[in-house]
């Protein structure tokens, strides 16, 4: 892995946002797209010259866009265009989230379609690199540009504010001052530059698609181990089904499950009469697929969002021209992140069904609840408890946000796309998932240890011993609220699935 | 436009279903077709004949799979399977309706993924090109198969329950005789054929789909002749924007518009100063693209529906094997369904706002309300309420059915797309919103008589030659009820939208 | 029960509203109510002989309110308000609810908030009596009043607009002719008065919750007979808990449930060993409970509603006062619909997990789904599916329509209770249960005749009787939809439930 | 306020729960309510010894209950029933829930149903007293008594788990040292009576009605001020109104109201004009009104709640009787809290729109998003993203959780109320409606500071002395986020709201 990634504004992906946000690599600025940044300036200054009115550059913004802005009053106005607009309520920011959030900026800003100065790209860069992350408060955003959010990192920028800063809070002034990095001075049309962007939204959007992806590839290894658990049916999984019916997503998880299960020997072919188990686990790679099918959609809106300008106006530099526009709409991929929590709580709701289905001996031919001993200990019974209230959660969080909106900043603004909301729940969904999947697997694990006779795949047999090296096997009655969270832990870490499948299907799409 | 559409399994397109269902097009199917589903019959009794368990052949269905049924039952077990599982409820389908599900259902079969014999496929054809329209309860299943409804079309298949026909309702029997068609004898697995597949949700959702690209063309439209009705700023259309920020749907909207606007005087040129106006009319491209986003995602995922084989087991006719698989599974194209929805709901907002804004001097420079008479006429003022609780009705109904399910049919069906109403309900919201948008083009062209000066486009003319050939000028107060009534007949019909648009964008994607 | 009804603006009930709507009783002004309207009426014209302002008398409505009236427009004006407010959208109102809701206005304008003259009033009861039912749209109020739909019925009124007479549907002027009465001439503020109710809501509220009482009963019976059918534990039923525990419509339900079951023995005595039953048993009442709690709370605050006025401006007789008012907010009780709504999901629930355990031998020791036959009939199996996809229905019905709403009418209105369409969905709610209940209903007689030995309570003997009167033991499978069809016509009939049982339970709340 | 709320198992307030919890009082047992419980635990002892069989005491829990525990396992049964139990999910409880949680359960024990010691009684009150709070899981309960979490109390009561005491986090074992406090040993049943109760939802549901009223208050003081800002209409809040139409919320509010502008001359008066304002303006206290009258059915709810005993099976001391019961369903108030949401969401919306019309000059006479220099500053007017984005989550919040639920524990437990999630969003409804309310204030001050001329009334006066305690007039543009963060501390502080109001509506109800 590359200890920076090279920005350019076109070919930014959703895997370069984990590695800069997560994994915390620098970032580089093309010299092609820093020529562009400093043509695309020059364009602006001449237009601006020229007499043209420029929203935010010599007018106002928002309702106040029929107000002139004088030229000698121009850097206040962008100072006070800072202040002003800073209004967010918390939480604020977590380190990977504030990364995110700059590196989709400065990516769509070396689009040129702000028009700003070479100078205050750098800023970004500057900020990412010395890991100077501003104070960003998430909330105040109704996802048509995330300006009153946004805005905090612009009050860094010249000095004001809070950031953190080697592993302190402290005022932005004192920081800069640490990192030896001047106040930035504004120039023009760069205090709308800097707040009129979507790029909170986006990049926060891009760390949970990123998030979204690892936690497929469990919900597969997962189930993968269930199956083998209860020595289920394999045929749902035959590769010539995919063929003739191909549905991408479906088809790509009954892969990926597959080669898992690879190895192993299919216990059922014994028996022979054994036809059908229940939809929880025929079904899962379909259910699963659905969700891919989300996901790779919400992928590719994304990663033109995330390589355009949202700018308004909009400066097309090989034109000459600057353009009032709507590129802050981003109801396409709010819509897109939508369906992918509707589909995770498909994809939620069936390991629940499944961690029932294996505390049931009529499906698994293993004892109630998976007790160790029928007499003395309940055994994993009240773990249903556990993910089923955890499900309630993700179908409430599933449920959309909605076109419900109305008309503010002068009658104005009478649309929103709630993308801030909507990609924070989406995370949120994430994080019980993981949880319902970790008491998923301590069912799986518990019944393969019970069975005995294991033959586990290549997958599968892997994920079995990082699961036992994390929860042992449950001899007696315990408690298992530790236990819960030890899984959560495991699954969350970056390790837990099999090496050569993260690779194979990272950015595979 | 032909007279019959051709099947052959592999290429039915949405268009299609609309020349079968809503045009009353005939079917034939391709004689390669026909060949493979002779072999693949003839495979599907060689493995019966081998002494392979099959589902539905020599095994019982559902909770049932692990009875053996006995070759001198076969029949009966048919016959059987299609009466016990007839099970619906009210509302009956159309006649629309009951085309497209049976030329989806007559698709799929093609595949050969069923292996029943020619006779039940040209069944299908003969029923579709008699017009015998069996009686289909429209609500009873959950979405993963429809069996309790299909079976309906088995009843009549072998002269059972009850049909439309000829102008009339009548017994399937007597239907059958006035047509000179047999009563179907039903063969091995045939009436698992009949009923497990999702050709109710699949048809109807592919009706779903083709009128819902007609709805967009209208909202394009009619936002088109809002926008010339305030003379609004026609920047944010500029093909440029969409060359930088090149999200599909918004791209095909906005050009869409500026087609419909050709060879009128952007007014706005002269004043020069208004540079922004509300986003019900600046972003409504970029909302109406997202709902085109939509649509293509879903239609995407239909077109493979309807050009797979949905049973279980499935025949994979090549491999001479049979496979229990989850075919049946159709939630990645509910899932759009829910966001197409959704999308909707924003679109239809986005209506109410421009009604709204039509409605007030300080956006338009006319009248309160639109009123001819500000002293003595109220206007349009009362529509507010007539959109607005509709469009309550529409945010209502684009809410997620979602993955709520619990297990039935003896703990083996534990997961349910509930597809049939997912896309009943998108039906529903569309009827909606043709009101909607009546409304707003009743705003729109009193806003253009009361400017006197409009100086209209290539589409926007002739929408509003037929607006104002369906409804008058109000110059006076009257009862709206029947204008509102007359407007979403008018908008519902086929000529609505300029000629050459709908060609040019059908099935353009 | 009386053929008329009398009102007098103060004890209108629920019961009544059912008399007037469905019965088809003819309502009586009472003596004192006639002369508190003649007082009011002329306390209003005093008034405005004292030059008040009066919004709707002297004063425009809506945005227009500070525009004058002049004395000689007055007539016209309030002909043109009629005309200009008549706006709504299918489907139109059945008889029964254009008679609730003309009985709710009619009451509510004997409070005198209105001041219109007598002859207005008597004008609906004449209506009433002569049953000329104006035709009026349900859709297109947002529940702040429900100006544009209650417009249909001043139009009648002044011999314009569409009535239904006679079994005939016809233009109003031709029916009143036929009946001998005349055309009204609209007096000072009339035209407000008509429309500026939210009669329309009430009056299809009433009707909703009239119903509801009924289907609560209906499924406190079906529940019993279902317990009955799987010899269920009584325990929790037993008359000390809710004394200790007082939940009034959990204790209320529970008496109910006791009563029906009277006489029969509780076969479970002998065994002894069976202590707890599923939830969906043990819990039924409790649920049943919630669901009656919520009703009477709806009850209770749409019995204020039916008997205060909701006039803006309010006339004060007594204080000889006239005071603008809000009046029309009906935000308190739609509230209520909504938690109605919502406990109705979770009684229909529960009736489908019974039927659903009714077709598990393990909790019924009878056959899988009930079968007559485990070799040759499948059963009722399919029936699951049924009532599985109409819970679904119920469970989307019964998500609330929410507070969302944007600012109309020149900005003065941005709040709406959308009560129509939340009463007309809780109507859509209570369909789609007597469906579910008929269902449970099969099954329970299903398993009644399959123990053989049943020996059933005084009120579950006569529910016994009527199902099987309507639909026969399942001795072979057969198609089920007509079955299902005729339960539902059943359960929604009067004389279902045991006559002692609906007397003891009307109005006595 | 006293230091000690005495219990009684009788008469337990949400206030108390306020007292116990928030304010930290110490708990006493009435001698009446502690002979009750010796009684009870006597009768117990007698039945069981009488032989019969008692869930939980000699016969196993949920789908163990046709096990059989032997006497001599007894102890060893209990302590295995509280570690196997243990299962949840953090967050963890707040000290205030904590010691919510464990009033209500100790008063509920003392109601006698659940037949247990003295001795566990006083452990409750003693874990009270010393102030020692187990760490209780939130997560992990479906609301049919919260088995997984209120295990944890049990698990610190034997000197197992965690706690906090004295400022830290430590063994339970060592708590109990320090505080000089035995290990408890569990007697008979006592497992089961620490375990099977609401106690959590119904002790963090009573925090969150505390809560709520203090809101509501804030609402209309809020609301209050904003109306006199605007100068506005008083006339809908007359006492008269309110005695015609007599809903009791709404008729609580209006009279709050007017008390909080005692003291005000209404200087519309002067105008005579303006007959009506906005209905976020003059609706306001009819919805505050629809909270209010919610808000009361769920405190009526949960007040039976906290003084019965909901423990399965429930011992019926003076029958001398132990009954199966379901008195763990919490459905009936548990929607009550959906309701209230509901209702809140419209608070919340009106607050939104009013502060929105302060900033619009058509409605106040005042400068444009009340900025103080036209020319030089923007105002408040990004203020109406903050509270529009907070809003959109609280009409998400508000959305019910429903009844969708699969069967558990062995197919037995097929229903839930999700009653503990129900009551934690109640709790983050009300959390950003504080912060909502602050912006409203902050309009309202602003408003009033430009206008100049406020002549207060007597609680608004007050208040708005307080806010200008709080954030200073704007008088050029400045960052916001810290002054929204001051407003919401200041509006959830106690002092807030002028003394005897708060006096005197506490417990009003």
């Amino acid at each position: 892995m590359t200890t920076f990634v090279e920005l350019n504004g076109r070919s930014l992906t959703i895997s370069d946002i984990g590695r800069i946000a997560i994994d915390g690599a620098q970032v580089r600025v093309s010299v092609e797209a820093e020529e562009k940044v400093t043509r695309a300036h020059q364009v602006l200054l001449e237009l601006a010259a020229e007499g043209q009115p420029i929203y935010g550059l010599n007018r106002g913004v928002g309702v106040n866009k029929d107000r002139t802005i004088e030229p000698d009053f121009l850097e206040k106005y962008n100072r006070n265009l800072i202040r002003s607009h800073s209004s967010g309520v918390e939480p604020f920011a977590t380190h990977d989230e504030v990364r995110a959030i700059m590196a989709v900026r400065l990516n769509t800003l070396l689009t040129g379609g702000a028009g700003v100065r070479l100078e205050l790209v750098r800023t970004y860069a500057d900020f990412l690199n010395h890991r100077i992350h501003p104070r960003i408060p998430l909330r105040g955003s109704i996802g048509a540009a995330d300006i009153g959010l946004l805005s905090h990192i612009g009050l860094a920028m010249i000095g004001e504010g809070e950031v953190d800063y080697g592993g302190q809070r402290m005022e932005a002034a004192k920081a800069l001052a640490l990192a030896g990095l001047p106040k930035l001075a504004l120039g023009p049309k760069e205090g709308l530059a800097i707040v009129s962007a979507n790029a909170l939204s986006a990049g926060i959007g891009a760390l949970a698609l990123h998030e979204c992806r690892k936690l497929l590839e469990t919900a597969d290894l997962v189930y993968a181990l269930s199956l083998e658990s209860i020595q289920g049916c394999r045929s749902p999984l035959d590769e010539s089904l995919f063929r003739v019916r191909p549905f991408e997503g479906a088809t790509e998880s009954a892969r990926t499950v597959r080669g898992y299960l690879e190895g192993s020997s299919p216990q059922e072919a014994s028996g022979g009469e054994k036809i059908q188990d229940p939809l929880s686990f025929r079904s899962a790679c379909h259910v699963h697929g659905a969700a891919r099918d989300a996901l790779a959609y919400a992928e590719r809106l994304m990663t033109i969002q995330m390589n355009s300008p949202d700018d308004n106006p909009c400066l097309l530099v090989d034109e000459r021209r600057i353009v009032p526009s709507s590129n802050f709409d981003v109801t396409a991929w709010t819509l897109a992140f939508e369906m992918l929590g509707l589909s995770l709580s498909h994809v939620s709701k069936l390991s629940c069904h499944r961690s029932i289905k294996l505390g049931n001996p009529a499906f698994t031919g293993l004892t109630r609840f998976l007790t160790p001993d029928p007499d003395r200990a309940i055994g994993l019974g009240t773990l249903q408890k556990t993910v089923v209230s955890l499900d309630a959660e993700v179908r409430h969080l599933s449920a959309p946000v909605g076109p419900d909106h109305y008309s503010i900043s002068g009658d104005m603004e009478d649309h929103a796309s709630h993308a801030p909301y909507v990609v924070r729940k989406t995370g949120e969904i994430i994080d019980r998932m993981y949880y319902i999947f970790g008491v998923e697997a301590m069912h799986a694990a518990q019944a393969i240890d019970l069975r005995a006779n294991a033959n586990l795949g290549r997958g599968t047999r892997a994920a079995y011993a990082q699961i036992r090296g994390t929860v042992a096997f449950l001899s007696e009655d315990r408690p298992l609220t530790e236990d819960i969270a030890a899984m959560n832990r495991l699954l969350r870490g970056k390790i837990w699935i099999p090496e050569e499948e993260t690779e194979r299907s990272a950015d595979g799409k």
